[in-house]
């Protein structure tokens, strides 16, 4: 099995992570794993394609914002909310706590 | 005189806010604002053309990161702190944080 590539923590970079937030699709993907933990791929709807689906996944794991890993034939992402923390401390709560505030949760 | 355009405050959108920090001359200029306060837009010399850093306050301006006035013949561009304060608490500076970590400033 091809091991799937991700940035270490010390790499992490603050304006490619901003570049993975700057779309509305991928900060819903980030409160949704920051809400809910790891959850396959496949059960994000978001109104969009597999491939721009997989185009988010991508540039978010790319940027160190999510760890994918492979279960059988599923794809699991997580958010790596501790290695953020340990580089960027206090960001991504800053960032979740302004995605509420920009698009509250409906009840 | 043309008015430069400008969003309110309740206009900031997250993701648009995260692409204008997703380049790190823009980073950079956020960092010096945030230091220095106001300055003349061509005080900033970031080793660009004049063309690309105009590109960026722009960027930066149509994002609502910050403010542009004219001053007879000079640009002047401050950081609307309080604005993004108010509208995404914390943000700024836990941007402001990161970005010290990433790329501490030398002595």
């Amino acid at each position: 099995m091809r091991s799937i590539p991700h940035p270490g923590t010390a790499e992490l970079d603050l304006p490619t992570v901003m570049g993975a937030l700057a779309d509305p699709a991928r900060v819903a993907i980030v409160r949704a794993l920051a809400a809910e933990g790891e959850a396959a791929c496949g059960t994000f709807e978001l109104g969009l394609s597999k491939a721009t689906r997989s185009h988010h996944f991508r540039i978010l794991r790319e940027a160190g914002l999510t760890l994918t890993r492979t279960e059988g034939t599923k794809r699991l992402v997580s958010l790596r909310r501790d290695d953020l923390d340990a580089r960027f401390p206090g960001l991504l709560d800053a960032v979740l706590a302004a995605a509420e505030r920009g698009a509250p949760v409906r009840a």
